[in-house]
């Protein structure tokens, strides 16, 4: 039997990072910044617990582009390295210096924010740079140090004249990455991984415009001046206390985060945790709409202060990924499959502890101003409604906040909503009936005809609304939802009370006849009621259940399968205890019964928006005759 | 000044493979089965030139799941390793036995089909094992040998007693990945990842039913056995030559990549090209809706059959995006950024090819089968339409097939259409123009007004048809669309024939005066004109510039910036050559001539679609009684 090593070929370990490390190139100048803060976080300590004694000053990173040399630099006022610290960490592939610092320093530098993730990041500049130098004076008193490398395992080093604390990196772009010499890219790349990192950097100057002397003529231009380009913030809203925090700085910070969304939010989240884990964010409700599709992927995760991705799916419960805003944490594993994620005990803890936050947030929001949460309502709705049907947990606490708005603009939590009509809707047998509507216009008619009843009428509008009265009609007690078009009136909330008919049975029956051979039967089932003589005389109704299956179906996952392809179905409620309807049993010829009857259809139609194309315009028609 | 080499710290190369390599961990399997593939092709090759003097037979890989002994088994029967060759391929990490196999035997392994791309693959299975094992016998007449390694550096390697050719790899799943010894986990990912491999994969056994024997009774159940569950088809028809495959093989084809999709595809387009680059598949046409966002992502992208992923954003051109299907190159860079990918000249090339090849096919259906290309217009036309917008090499192919169908039916290519309508449809200024209307039914009664004159009106209803007549407006000459309520007919289409109007221009003034006193000038603007005597009396139309700029933000990319918000501007056309509204004018009463001009507007209101909620309400509760 042989033991032996593992022999890792050099040759190969190149264009192993070239091709493997990272899927996306661009992050090289991520990983490069980050180390430049590092090392420049590292000094801040360093001086603040004595072990370095020299002046912190007010350091920044530099980036700059030389387009016709090919190279882009990158330098900081960091710690810098020695000849030896740069034979260890740099020559050392896989030697991460950030985690061998974070083991001595373990206690004192645990709140001093340095990146200890990204030990490997220096040779992602491969990526992109066929050579690469790195000048680097340390804080100790020794020579700076100059080390050339140009992709193959060969490397030189040797002394430099640089005097300047610190360590600039000088990328020699290659053939193929050439795009990074751009100051557009570059900054683009910039803003998109580095707005809010803990050192400031600078990419350029820019003018600013100064105070004109006192004793400027009218006409002088204002003088101005050249100064460093800062493209960061380091100190952003959600590194801050949220009792430092005044509500405009929530909404200036929501700004700087979307410099392109012109709408405010409507409220922000702010979220801090440190045990079990790290977790630090902002999170807001925008004004949303009924597209659930098109409004998600907003959130961008951090790590410490650096970009990492605005795909949050798995952190945050799907629900919530409507929302907008930054989540900022050290422990969420991020080179692992989604699958994964999932199942990670650590960030399932961090999902269950952002579905609290908002469920608590919102029901203060509820609780301290109602006027305001319920004038929200409807923009923050679809949130809510998904979140009570797709978590559990959500769905409990959502009990104290969730609205019922009615038609009238009341609203209700469900509480006050059973109090509010369980004794009036209540039916018969005990059960207590729910009457909604989805469209006010559409189903005005109908409308009127339960609130002259007395009944409240919900407005519930959104997509999913459907599922959620499926769910609660299981989960609360001898409920059901109808909306006011399913039947008429006295028959969706069914009372004990006995409907006297003016028609004898015998009329009955010839009227049923006499309809049924104008009323097309594969469109309509005619059904004949003895409702309050004035109510519409001819109404078109479309039962729950299939509709409701249908509407499920639609939207994803539920109804019954097959059901979103049935045709519409529809029923023809006539009110045998209107006059209208009298009169067409009277009416003696049988041309004239066709024609009432055939345009109290047509009005029946168009109250459901049924009467549509060649019939409406002929129905029109047929109407500016009748007003001449 | 020093010079040395850098040194790839071996503790820290498998914490490296562990972490960066891929950010998913699931695709260790699809790793070692390319592995297993490329070692049964290797033979399959040697044997066929005659360098391996064995039996190729059948060979097949096998995948075992041992839950009780936390254990995974890829079996292949290739070519094996000896010692010597464990040795060089496996403990030198990073030194990729293809690449070296395919230098060496260049131009004969040329179309053998293996995978070169995926040297490294073998150390990803560190990302899910704590212990790997090889048991590996080389077709070569040496001893098999057995290689062990437990994440660290150090292997043992010794001899082994297996007798039959092949590699055995075997797992020791680690604890925090014992998903994968769920055999539905494996089996969703061999589907996923490995549907199409050349080579048979076994996983597990299922029962086959035999026919009866001659002499068995009637309820005797049929005999079953046992048989080797096969998952892939290592023969997928993109591979094969379009001359071999009949229609029906493309949509069987279809259900194996869709098994949950029901609907048969329109029509397909076979890619087959070797240069200037490899490109092999099959694009189909599903039917599409209106709807953009959802129906993206379905194409997916193979290397060699190997499933890579079905993101081809930047490969194809992004209107193909909604076809479905597989694409195979071995030419398409993955490991780079997408903004490098569509600065890659191949990848250009690639994206161009397959625009050219969905144009030539769309051509050629139109061309031998009209009447069925017509018939499926409706379902591709969405497809069509984007990349007319967004790709102007399609736009000047699509000249030859594009339709524009007619409210009755007709399909008009643009030349056709033009010719059939510039006599009757160029207006006073020589310009053409060109009818449409986007629902039949809303726009009936303007639909009929236009059809009464001898015009052609299109039937336009895609949500981005706003951007395509602008597009045409600017390419075309001298023509323009106009909605068939955008204004009465006449002008629409202006023609030099001078109206005759009824009235004098006192009673002009005099109607004018007592319109504006009922009509809310808010809503409406009411403009007089001469039309003939029996085009309708009121007629509400909405100018066609502002509504369609506004249609134009609403999808998204053009129109004006802030029109989105605009409020919807109409006009309120009166027909002064109308019976009706002479009467309104020698009505005596204010009160009815009130009654006369409501009741109007109503009608008119209610022909556009604008008479609502509780003015339709009553607008019926007044027809019902006016019946009685």
């Amino acid at each position: 039997m042989a033991k032996g090593n593992i022999n890792v070929s050099v040759e190969n370990i190149f264009p192993l990072i070239k091709k493997f490390l990272y899927s996306d190139h661009e992050i090289f100048l991520r990983e490069l910044i980050s180390n430049a803060t590092d090392a420049t976080l590292k000094l801040k300590h360093l001086t603040s617990i004595g072990e370095a004694s020299v002046e912190y000053g007010n350091p920044q990173i530099e980036v700059k582009v030389d387009k016709d040399g090919k190279k882009l630099h990158i330098i900081d006022q960091g710690l810098g390295m020695t000849a030896d610290e740069v034979e260890k960490y740099i020559n050392q592939v896989a030697f991460s210096g950030a985690e061998e610092f974070l083991d001595k320093y373990k206690d004192s530098a645990k709140d001093s924010g340095i990146i200890g993730h990204f030990g490997l990041g220096f040779y992602s500049a491969f990526m992109v740079a066929e050579k690469v130098e790195i000048i680097t004076k340390s804080y100790k008193d020794e020579p700076a140090a100059h080390w050339i490398c140009d992709g193959s395992p060969e490397f030189t080093l040797e002394a430099h004249d640089k005097t300047e604390r610190g360590t600039e990196i000088i990328l020699h772009i290659a053939e193929d990455s050439t795009e990074f010499l751009e100051d557009n890219r570059i900054s683009e790349l910039l803003t998109k991984y580095n707005k809010f990192m803990p050192v400031p950097i600078k990419f350029g100057t820019k003018t600013e415009t100064l105070p004109k002397p006192e004793d400027a003529k009218e006409d002088d231009p204002a003088p101005t001046k050249e100064v460093d380009n800062i493209i960061n913030n380091p100190n952003p809203a959600w590194t801050k206390q949220p009792t430092d925090l005044e509500d405009n700085d929530y909404k200036s910070f929501y700004r700087e985060l979307y410099p392109m969304q012109f709408e405010e939010p409507l409220f922000h989240i702010h979220l801090n945790v440190d045990y079990p884990f790290n977790l630090t964010g902002i999170l807001y409700f925008p004004k949303m709409t009924n597209d659930l599709n098109i409004q998600k992927d907003k959130i961008q995760l951090y790590q410490n202060q650096v970009f990492v991705t605005d795909n949050v799916e798995g952190i945050v419960p799907e629900f919530l990924t409507m929302l907008r805003g930054v989540i900022d944490s050290p422990d969420i594993p991020l080179n692992v499959s989604r699958s994964y994620l999932q199942a990670d005990g650590a960030v399932k803890k961090i999902s269950s502890y952002i579905t609290r936050k908002v469920a608590d947030k919102l029901k203060s929001l509820f609780n301290n101003n109602r006027e305001d949460f319920e004038a929200k309502w409807d923009d923050i709705k679809i949130v809510i409604e998904y979140g009570m049907l797709s978590e559990e947990k959500f769905f409990e606490k959502a009990d104290a906040f969730a609205l019922y708005p009615t038609v009238d603009g009341k609203h209700y939590t469900y509480d006050e909503l059973y109090n509010a009509i369980k004794a009036k809707q209540t039916d018969k047998d005990d059960k207590l009936v729910i009457l909604y509507a989805s469209n006010k216009d559409a189903q005005h008619s109908y409308i009127e005809a339960a609130k002259a009843k007395g009944y409240e009428v919900l407005f519930l509008d959104s997509p999913i609304v459907s599922h959620l009265m499926q769910k609660l009609e299981t989960t609360k007690e001898n409920i059901s939802f109808a909306r006011v078009d399913a039947d008429h009136i006295d028959n969706l909330i069914k009372k004990d009370d006995n409907k006297i008919s003016k028609l004898s049975d015998d009329e009955k029956k010839t009227l049923d006849e006499l309809l049924k051979e104008v009323i097309p039967a594969e469109k309509f089932t005619v059904q004949l009621e003895p409702m309050d003589s004035d109510a519409a005389p001819f109404m078109i109704t479309q039962p729950e259940f299939m509709r409701r299956m249908k509407e499920m179906q639609q939207t994803g996952g539920g109804g019954m399968f097959g059901m979103g392809n049935m045709p519409d179905m529809y029923n023809l409620v006539v009110n045998t205890n209107h006059e209208l309807v009298g009169e067409i049993l009277n009416t003696k010829t049988k041309k004239k019964q066709e024609r009432l009857i055939n345009q109290s259809l047509d009005l029946a139609r168009l109250s459901q928006g049924l009467l549509k194309g060649e019939e409406l315009t002929n129905f029109i028609k047929r109407s500016y005759d009748m007003i001449k």
